[in-house]
């Protein structure tokens, strides 16, 4: 057996999540059943990130097994496509060595949080932008997010995912820029814990607007506790930006818990 | 009595154009409505350019008149967009002086068609540009385009206003430009004939991809018959970018007979 590549654009709006559900549209739902329908047999799909209900992707990836050599790729994207898009895109579809595997491979997810500060929401961004009309101070939303990096555990900043399961991440960037009324936080990390980038966001826009301290967040961070971080960020303003490989995408021994 | 101007931008894609019409969602409807109930009556509203369905605004101009500054533009504001955001936001409202007209006082129209020739939509633009996959050559589309700037009746490039209305326009920019995979087309005129830009934007896809040739166009436009154009690009692609007005605003003898 060999190993399907594929990189997926998506409009979450529509569903519920990346994770097939019984009785709900997710994006795993609709695209194994046009897989399926290309290949004659049901695929089981490794992902990168388990985006929530409502978040978008840019550049997801997905695998799956197929004996080697035996599909033809541009085939597959154009039936795929002509099913699915433009809600679903396949961007890419290539051969990976076996042993690639999209979600234990990985050695990155970027994530990108949009924020329109201005008084009114831009119809043609409404989709996959929050609109948040408040000011919001970058340099704060800086130093607070010069606390989080480096691996700590996100207790505070994520939903419990059940007893025994750890939350220890590793954030290699949080990094908040501003173009005129748009704030952006890009948040990149080995793995996000559930609902771990909409968290992060919303301490940073409490700090940002002044109505929390950047010198609380270490105490909140420490804490551990979920109960004192100010409010989630809505989904629709997030998106998967890219998953980064290693050269030589062998299987990593730990399992990315994901779910931002 | 006064008149209020305001600007608005909308997302075409839920509405059966700007008219309002029985039993139709249009944006004129909805706006009316809003208007209604926070002014106690019914606003009559003059506006700039008729778009058809699926066609968006970034700012488009309608007016009403009021009796003068019994109104609060900046509670009015609010509460229409309370009522109609994200799909449709009132970005600017202000009082001009007796006389001026939203679809009278205008001076130019300008629209933007934006087209991606790449193999697939991309899901983050699919609502606001017309996805087709063929190669076109921005040359032979700015040839074309030469032929049809200026004064012209464009009877072959609109949808019949029935017997005795003029389809003479004053075409002052059509342009083509590139990035990437994105061909967008500029169209700006004194006033547009119904379903012009498409018509327009049909012709030059249709010489883009090498289908006709620039050196039919002249005909095409001479023979004013409408089934000579090859096709209408879809309404999803087209967004009234802004109207001019001239210095004054004053009152223009000639009516803007809108719908492009």
């Amino acid at each position: 057996m060999s190993v399907v590549r594929l990189t997926l654009a998506y409009d979450g709006t529509g569903f519920r999540g990346w994770a097939k559900q019984r009785g709900q549209r997710t994006v795993e739902g609709v695209l194994t059943d046009a897989l399926s329908r290309f290949l004659g047999e049901v695929p089981r799909l490794s992902v990168a990130g388990r985006t929530d209900a409502g978040v978008h992707a840019r550049a997801q990836v997905a695998s799956f097994a197929a004996p080697a050599n035996t599909v033809d790729l541009t085939r597959l994207q154009r039936s795929v496509n002509t099913m699915l898009s433009p809600e679903v895109v396949v961007t890419d579809a290539r051969w990976m060595s076996n042993g690639f595997d999209a979600r234990f491979s990985a050695t990155a997810r970027e994530y990108r949080y949009r924020i329109d500060v201005g008084p009114w929401s831009d119809p043609f961004e409404a989709r996959f932008v929050w609109s948040r009309p408040r000011e919001l101070s970058v340099g704060a939303m800086r130093a607070a997010a010069r606390h989080l990096v480096g691996e700590h555990d996100f207790s505070a900043f994520s939903r419990s995912a059940g007893e025994g399961t750890s939350n220890v991440r590793r954030l290699q960037r949080l990094a908040v820029s501003r173009a005129g009324d748009r704030v952006d936080v890009v948040a990149r990390a080995n793995a996000f814990a559930h609902q771990m980038v909409r968290s992060l966001v919303g301490m940073l826009a409490a700090v940002g607007d002044g109505s929390r301290d950047a010198a609380q967040v270490p105490l909140v961070l420490e804490s551990r506790d979920r109960g004192r971080v100010p409010s989630i960020a809505p989904p629709h303003g997030l998106t998967l930006e890219r998953v980064l490989y290693g050269r030589n995408s062998r299987v990593d021994a730990r399992p990315g818990d994901e779910g931002a």
